[in-house]
């Protein structure tokens, strides 16, 4: 019980070039410390239907239920999965990478049975090991697959998986944490029934928020559940009454306003420059770092076509040492990147280009510090 | 997917005496718009553990397993009774309030077996009624209960009900979301197993976090389930890898940074001040808003002895519309009160006040705007 001493801490100011979080525009951090509001305000319910609306636009969804869960995108997973999984259900996740590892561990603790289809981490998934799958498993209900591969730097094509999932007559849960606002994602054009996210990425807010939006199959399945979700934070039921754009909005929990501010403000800075502008944008910071690891001699670790924009997996160079590189980049330069995972953990570095960092002066402040770690 | 318009939201500046969230010190309203860190970075990482000791002292335990959950409290009772409970087993839920009831869904949730003790809305939990029930379910494995019920302002002896839980080998999960840093509560002394707690109430800070002490008993259960926390993002064994001590932490989800400065520094401005001082300002501040109700003519819902100075239900005054008038206090003097829940509603209003709050001041606003709504 005793105190370290009883001083503020003041962070050091780095320039996130991780997984996430990443850094954030001026106006996000100032929204963060705009006065505390209760949660039941009338004004705070009319922010919370703004909110809604401008996380549609950034979906590219018209869904009604299309909300900000109060908790990170680990949380946005479990509800998707929990919600639309029941005890004994079968759930077909597509496997390349730590995220959709969790996934299959999130259904397993949902009670349901959980079959994989697997490619090699940093490959995207392949549609015909999927279609196979289903054909074997007509049993199967829900497919879950991830659009932007935080731990691989790789993107699956998940539109085209949604339509073979529809074919066999299951709903597909899409993991768009890295993807939104980074790069295409349309939820409605690609027909997916549910879809989880998280602030820090390429919308450039706090950590602390998961955007999430079901539509109309997700809801019919998930209101006529034969027993209750079990979970009582994570119940769309019960959420649903507490989002409802009216009076009788029912109590649930105590909603994190602030950090609800900040991702409203990196909504509207989003839909300032249009969802579009801001792909290409990210798009443009890829091409920009490829440029400059060409220099470097350095290359990426996945293959062209399905290489991440504002995600790099970017082999480390020789003669370098992972932790030791990473330590000089942090303390010299003040530039975090992100380890490797798994099976890549000492291979690569995850180069994160997301939200405000996806520019050119984040890459004129890491090809040099990159060039200093180089032997000789 | 239309755009309501794209101007940055700027709440009004309210004083918030309902039941949460509080106003926050300027001190810990600056602490939300630091520069955004890395959740792996070294600096971040000294910083979880110097607020991991400070919350030690807020709850006055010395339990290693003390962290704040990313996530409202209503996540944090989750985390509590899923990790302590398996399918089928049997708790026993003192119940008089929507927080007790909240618990018993969620042990129902849990898939274990939900025991009440009941006590009206409005009373105190009965110790010997929950010892008759301990007497007849020896099944039972685990006892809950509300320390500040917000829903009535009522105070429960939890140290009493945490003995007589003990007598009969049931752990004691404890709802201390209204109770921390606005009265007493020692985590230790009362030998309280598992305890779980909100930021945005007596310690003053913005919502989002979900404090949680767990003693070794409680983690002795949770290391040796037989089965896996059917919860990922809230299994406790998978988060003390990731808020252990040490450079071999583990990535779980993305911790949410700016809530988490904000926290550390309502910690620092409580334990500057003295937790037994703060307590006491409490106190004070209840008895200054008894003089004024007084003054009014007004008077408290609940008796005395189990009034809690942080959380005030006060009977509507005759000829007063509950709504109208909370309407009315919100629009003409920008002050939000509580309404009544369940059995309660239109019956009482809920006044908090609680962290910086607990003061004169507040008092000194609400008096005249109260006695503007009194017919005649």
């Amino acid at each position: 019980m005793h105190n370290q001493g009883l001083s503020s801490y003041h962070p050091p100011e780095r320039l996130l070039l991780g997984p996430g979080p990443t850094n954030m525009d001026a106006r996000v951090l100032a929204a963060l410390s705009r006065p505390v509001i209760g949660h039941l305000d009338p004004s705070f319910q009319e922010f919370m239907e703004d909110l809604k609306t401008k996380l549609r636009v950034v979906f590219q969804t018209n869904n009604a239920m299309t909300l900000p869960i109060s908790a990170p995108g680990s949380a946005g997973m479990e509800l998707c999965l929990r919600n639309l999984l029941s005890p004994g259900d079968t759930a077909i996740i597509c496997v390349n990478g730590v995220f959709g590892q969790r996934m299959c561990e999130n259904v397993r603790r949902a009670d349901a049975v959980c079959i994989t289809v697997e490619d090699d981490w940093g490959r995207p998934i392949d549609p015909q090991k999927l279609e196979d799958t289903l054909r074997k498993h007509p049993e199967a209900r829900l497919v879950g697959c991830v659009h932007a591969e935080t731990s691989t730097g790789v993107g699956s094509d998940v539109r085209t998986l949604a339509s073979i999932a529809h074919q066999y007559d299951c709903m597909i849960v899409v993991d768009a944490v890295t993807s939104l606002g980074g790069m295409e994602l349309r939820v409605d054009d690609w027909e997916l029934d549910a879809v989880y996210s998280g602030s820090q990425k390429c919308l450039g807010c706090t950590p602390g928020l998961s955007p999430v939006t079901l539509n109309e199959r997700a809801l019919h399945y998930i209101r006529n559940r034969s027993e209750p979700v079990r979970s009582w934070f994570l119940d769309v039921n019960l959420l649903s009454g507490y989002w409802q754009p009216d009076q009788r909005r029912s109590y649930h929990h105590t909603a994190p306003v602030h950090t609800l501010f900040a991702l409203h403000e990196a909504c509207i800075l989003l839909l300032n420059e249009g969802l579009e502008n801001a792909w290409e944008r990210h798009a443009a910071a890829h091409r920009m770092l490829k440029a400059a690891l060409d220099r470097c001699g350095m290359e990426f670790a996945v293959a062209a076509e399905c290489r991440l924009p504002q995600l790099n997996a970017v082999r480390i160079p020789d003669g370098v040492n992972d932790a030791e590189g990473r330590a000089r980049l942090l303390q010299d330069f003040n530039i975090e990147v992100g380890a490797g995972l798994g099976v890549l953990a000492g291979k690569i570095w995850r180069v994160g280009l997301m939200g405000p960092n996806a520019c050119r002066a984040s890459i004129d402040r890491l090809l040099p510090a990159l060039q200093s770690l180089l032997p000789g």
